[in-house]
């Protein structure tokens, strides 16, 4: 309830949505349906499934499945029902299709590959740009080992930010492996029960790379770092050669920044430079794999993650991937403890600024990798699985970015009501305008002139259909481009001039109605 | 928890979901998006803009906005959050409405119209075909007494339906007005609160008219009904006078039918007849008008709904919709105390069996009307509102009988793994097949070569790709139909035979495969 005293308001709710929840509307929905719409034809093109879990499970169904530890307090809203069990809504795709694949194995084809789509709740501290509803997308492919499941999801990534329209060139999908960062930890001496804390922190470290670059990691895996805030993170506590060891194999992104300049070749002249790409890109994957190779010698969990990521690259490069659009890269870690082979993450490259003003990459938009025993919890069978989630609300913010339009749209054209007694006519008008498949209203409040132009401004119509008695007796309608309109009254500074020039304004027989307005609307495209 | 004693299972939960909830999977979300983008894009053209409120409302914002109030123990999943407020799950479309519409009101344009599909949740018994999560469908138009506003509404769900497929003369939607029979009663005595329960009962009867027929309405009308199973419904207690007169109301149906036949003219006669049938329909009216005229001299609210009755219908007349799409049908009722005025349903007039094997009209597939003050519990203020909901899973099953194919669909192609070592080369063919726009995929199990054509049958793929290494040396791919193969195979007997023609099955060189495979995809539609 509101601490508000309730003046005047007896036993009136306040019309509020809980912290943490908005509603969507207009142009940003319509924005978000046409993205979905775009990641699911791409899906299905890869044989991908939709599938559409229940909102609500039982809470030992759901059980924890997490992939971000460092939120442990990370809730579920969860209630009973009647019979007393206890329901949750769920907090991700992946805990449902768990519980869908155990329930279904039987009658599901084997491997089994599904898209999901939908809002995910999380009963958490909202805070900026943290929902407690959100929407999630995901894509995975259960019941097999098979590493070319993997080297596939990469290549989806890579296809479904091409279709949405994001240039070659702007976007990268990165691939690691944790079984290749586990063996170099093994190899310098963290390994067994014992170390588990200490390896927490360091991949937690990694994944900071980004964020704090090469000095903060250091800080990181040796004694502890201290933020700009004064708080103190304790760290690793790694000695210099453990460092070292570890550290190297992050050196090679060095050369990362190089190759994406080679790949920013405008798109136009790709075709020119891309087998110079190509060569740059396998020469540099020939040193990341020969550095590791060195490294994890003494690992038999190091060489296995080595000889996928070995793998996925050929396939990467028979597909023709190699590019620039898929690349090794050590740095990627992705969350902790979830993942056990391959990870993946797909980045936008281009610049933006940020909330402070500052220009920065626009980074993640999504990734995934390999994680094993997907229904153990159900059935105690081994079910290895791999797949990715898309940043719905990230990606969409992307392509906001990149194109304004993408979230403002036009509205229908507004038909006036100039006499309340030729309601039918107006109705006809209207009518005549949707059956051509032009987004159109009559208007339908009750106020005069000006309110209705006000009302036409506010639902952004491209042009207003006028038919006073005046054109009603010859047949006529005016119609007022508001867009031309708005340009024009802008240059034209005299009341009398405006009223003999009346810019934007046309009047035409009715039959000439749609032909007219289908000319506004291709001007303003 | 489970009932079963927990024998070699220790603490694993049950991979099951509560009862009345289900997962939605492949073809049928698939033919769901079809239907909801068709109807978002009809509800575009009306200018009604999508709004997509929040799943999670604060429980007093939500109140008490059910249609129904024959379930009065309708329930909503409730529970509080960490500040201990409680907050519900929506179990409409309305009351979101309502508290946005409250909330937002400086900054919405007026009227407001806007469109929304999403789940909605009921804690209530589930039953057969009865779930307790569902997808709803509701376009409504707010802050008008305008009746255009409903006018229009009836023809957008006339509209609707046909882009849905549904042709012309297969579908009505009926339009009635509630202050009619509120007239009526109130003519034969029965108003005030004293009688409302009776008005109720009167109502609830006259809802079941398509349902009981003549006979049992006017029993329920009378002292009472009992039905077959022997369980008796309290009847309404009218005298014989007052039964007579509201039901004659209701013998206009009769009507009705003859109208009916007159409009299944077929389609491409349609133009022909078309001026029979308006001729028809504006005399059918009249009638109506006439008959409903007499009754309700004497009430002020009952001439009210006959004013409106008679706008809207000149308003479907201007626009032509008068030709059997949209009809006036007094037995209209629509629930119960909800609605004020206009009141409309939307049936599918064709016939399909019933679950028992008996042939029955398909019915209602969506509904609604003029409701008043959606807000006046937020604000003290009287906003008026129209707009109706569309039932989306009984529309999905009025399609699916139609068509069977609307849900039946065609899996991706597969690209066999005849030679594991060969992977790459058999991912760069799917991915040939994908950039061609074809959905594709490589096999991505680890079993052998019938384990494989097991799941391309299981997918549903209209055909495989196989490059074993002959193939392979020579360049070439071989494709299986394997639809054609299918109704081959069931026409030769002989595996010799079989082996000789080889039927549905061709080998091209690899640059051939995309357009062979688009051959067959043809060939299957």
């Amino acid at each position: 309830m509101s601490d508000k005293p309730a003046v005047n308001k007896p036993n009136r709710p306040d019309a509020r949505l809980p912290k943490g929840f908005r509603d969507v509307s207009g142009a940003e929905i319509r924005a978000q349906s046409r993205m979905l719409a775009t990641l699911a034809k791409v899906f299905e093109t890869y044989g991908y499934e939709p599938l559409e879990t229940s909102a609500i499970e039982f809470t030992d169904a759901l059980g924890k499945f997490l992939p971000d530890a460092d939120r442990p307090n990370a809730g579920v809203f969860s209630f009973q029902d009647e019979d007393e069990a206890w329901m949750s809504l769920r907090y991700d795709m992946t805990a449902p299709l768990a519980r869908f694949y155990a329930e279904n194995a039987q009658k599901l084809p084997k491997p089994y590959r599904r898209y999901a789509m939908g809002p995910v709740w999380r009963n958490e501290k909202p805070g900026p740009g943290r929902f407690r509803q959100f929407m999630q997308c995901d894509a995975d492919t259960v019941g097999t080992d098979n590493i070319a499941a993997d080297a596939e999801a990469c290549m989806l990534m890579a296809d479904a930010i091409e279709a949405l329209g994001i240039p070659r060139g702007q976007y990268v999908v990165k691939i690691s492996n944790r079984k290749v960062l586990d063996g170099v930890m093994e190899v310098v001496g963290l390994s067994g029960a014992e170390s588990e804390d200490r390896k927490l922190i360091v991949m937690r470290a990694i994944d900071k790379l980004d964020r704090l670059g090469f000095e903060g990691v250091r800080l990181l895996l040796g004694n502890g770092r201290r933020d700009e805030s004064g708080d103190f993170t304790k760290g690793a506590g790694l000695s210099n050669e453990q460092m070292a060891q570890i550290l190297v194999l992050f050196e090679v992104p060095s050369f990362a920044d190089e190759a994406l300049a080679v790949q920013r070749v405008p798109n136009k002249a790709h075709g020119a430079e891309l087998a110079d790409v190509r060569v740059y890109e396998n020469r540099r994957v020939d040193g990341i794999i020969g550095g590791i190779s060195s490294r994890v010698l003494k690992s038999a969990r190091g060489l296995d993650g080595l000889s996928e990521l070995r793998q996925i690259w050929s396939q990467v490069k028979a597909a023709g991937y190699d590019d620039g659009r898929i690349r090794i890269d050590p740095s990627v870690v992705r969350g902790l403890d979830y993942y056990t082979g391959p990870v993946f993450e797909a980045e936008l490259t281009f610049e933006v600024k940020n909330d402070d003003g500052q220009t920065v990459r626009f980074g993640s938009v999504g990734g995934g990798g390999r994680y094993d025993d997907l229904v153990a919890r159900f059935t105690g069978e081994r079910v290895p699985a791999t797949g990715f989630s898309i940043g719905v609300s990230r990606l969409l913010a992307a392509l906001t970015a990149l194109d304004k339009q993408a979230i403002k749209a036009t509205g229908p054209v507004v038909v006036l009501v100039m006499d309340k007694d030729r309601v039918d006519s107006y109705q006809k008008l209207t009518q005549t305008l949707r059956q051509a498949g032009i987004p159109a209203e009559m208007y339908l409040g009750t106020s005069g002139m000006k309110p209705q132009m006000k009302y036409a401004d506010r639902r952004g119509a491209p042009c207003v259909i006028i038919q006073g008695s005046n054109e009603r007796e010859k047949g006529e309608i005016q119609i007022k481009d508001l867009i031309e309109g708005a340009k024009a009254s802008a240059g034209i500074a005299d009341n009398k001039a405006w009223k003999e020039a009346r810019p934007a304004q046309v009047t035409v027989p009715e039959a000439d109605m749609v032909a007219e307005v289908r000319k506004i609307l291709a001007r303003h495209g």
